[in-house]
């Protein structure tokens, strides 16, 4: 039992429907790993009452006397805000903080060695905003208490992985943002996850910025004086990259196996196709960083919050992928191959 | 039997799949409407023998004599191209020209009421501009033999429609492409079309450009600028259109009931989910233009051309669309009801 890695689950904020997808999840995330909550003790009894299920929680004061069992659910307190007035489904500033809080004991644990990656339900912007905490989402919070410079999120809908170049920009403003460094960089950060996930080099299309990658020219020249020689530079460097490939058909050449992993360019690139594969099962991993962070692909679903409706599904597979990645992090790397 | 329209089937490049594509698909047409092949009757008859089928081509000299039946294919020889020795699967300026004579006739006779529509197999870009002929495809011939300024494609997946505001372009020009009226247009088109299609008022969803609709300003102000003042224009004409929405999740919401058409802002944001969403049975609807005009969705495929593999199944859907449209035009007019 002890070979399975020990992963902290951070509850995100308390009145979204982290403290639900915990609860509903359990069973399979103890199936997985040795799971560890990281959050507040009373909103997730207050979630398995709710769920109905016979499991307890066992409120620790550090990782060393966590035994997750079916029924016994090791959760750290780690935050000292009053949550107990929150109102469900409503953004607070003692919600976005406890949020905070409970991300920050995670990677201190995670950093010190003490365990072994990352889940993270979600948390909720504003509410880090009204916290004071200008972050616009776990990613930079990890990136800034990791030290990490060179780092991305792939979004992983099994089994393809895409990461994308720019994100949340102006579409106006992507163009200055593109450039040989940026995408080579994130050519070799799906190049290095997807090797993990796979035990293999995977086979990595690179998306066109214009209709039709450009047509030759027809239509723009980011193909030829960028997109092109950043995947011949990961080339050089030994990966399986090709591309620039029209970016309408590219989803569906992965889907039909022909990828393993997708870098885009922006944005709706990515989504528009993301979201009609369905995002039930997608799961975001945080790539770069030196720990195992995944975490699952929706957000708080603050409308839905308390209802008992929310669907754990994503929260399962992103603790999957961790424990995996977590694993293959002690075994050797297939890039030192 | 004679209530059902009289509809042109234009055989393109006859070194496409045009003419196998027609052979194939002739019973199914035959029970759409009256059909008549606008194309060259030899390449037919090679197509007819390939497919095995005993149906026979009649040539015609006008398309009074034209008495389609299951067996008894019209054909009006339009060109006077020599086709005989073409080699299938490669440009050429003689069926570049000749896709071009084709269409042309058919447009006469549309034009004067003489028949009642045109379906288009696919010609190929590059044999008209071997024939000397500066056109990028159909429907600027169309658009310039019918003189008119206002008009679209829409794509069609039954049963969203779709039109783009900028098309083959780069995507850095889209920005000076998009503006309010070019954008009012493209909702008044497709409301006209799915009107038709419908004989009810269609509910229309009309994208954002930026990443998440530009989140309420803070990616871009395309939005607030171009697009919502545009969709309160559509909407004091009376027209169902709401907007800019996220365009991630706009064709998941169509695919789910809640729209009929969908207006978007450049080729990838539409093209990558009409791609994933299967374009076998997509066709291509003319829109704005005084007669009658559908297409396939798919281009001349070379690279099949002559195998005996063509799917006729685009061509079928379009005949049955344009049937439709073609016999609604007779009816009342829903936007004047």
């Amino acid at each position: 039992m002890n070979d399975r890695p020990q992963l902290l689950i951070t509850m995100g904020d308390v009145a979204g429907i982290g403290p639900e997808i915990i609860a509903k999840a359990w069973p399979a995330l103890n199936d997985l790993c040795r799971p560890v909550v990281v959050g507040d003790p009373d909103w997730l009894r207050r979630s398995l009452e709710q769920a109905k299920t016979r499991a307890e929680v066992r409120e620790i004061q550090d990782l060393h006397g966590a035994k997750p069992e079916p029924n016994k659910i090791p959760c750290l307190r780690a935050s000292d805000q009053d949550l107990s007035h929150l109102e469900v489904g409503r953004v607070s500033a003692a919600a976005g903080r406890a949020a905070y809080d409970f991300l920050s004991a995670a990677i201190t644990h995670a950093l010190s060695g003490a365990a072994d990656g990352i889940v993270t339900a979600p948390l909720h912007k504003e509410g880090l905003r009204a916290a004071g905490l200008p972050y616009p989402g776990h990613t930079e919070i990890l990136a800034e208490r990791t030290g990490t410079k060179r780092f991305a999120m792939m979004l992983y809908l099994t089994p393809v992985g895409v990461i994308h170049v720019t994100l949340h920009l102006a579409l106006r403003e992507v163009f200055q943002h593109l450039n040989r460094e940026a995408v080579l960089e994130k050519i070799q950060l799906l190049d290095e996850v997807m090797s993990k996930l796979l035990g293999r080099r995977p086979s990595l299309g690179v998306a066109g910025l214009n209709p039709h990658a450009s047509d030759g020219g027809l239509f723009g020249d980011e193909e030829t004086k960028i997109i092109q020689p950043a995947v011949q530079d990961a080339r050089e460097h030994g990966i399986r990259a090709s591309g620039p490939w029209p970016s309408d058909t590219l989803f569906v050449r992965a889907v039909a196996g022909e990828f393993d992993g997708l870098v885009v360019m922006y944005h709706d690139q990515g989504h528009i196709a993301i979201k009609l594969l369905g995002s039930r099962r997608a799961v975001n991993i945080s790539v770069g960083l030196p720990i195992v962070r995944t975490s699952v692909a929706h957000g708080t679903a603050y409308d839905i919050a308390g209802k008992g409706n929310a669907d754990p599904s994503s929260l399962i597979e992103a603790t999957r992928v961790a424990a995996r990645l977590a694993t293959k992090q002690v075994m050797s790397n297939p890039l030192k191959e």
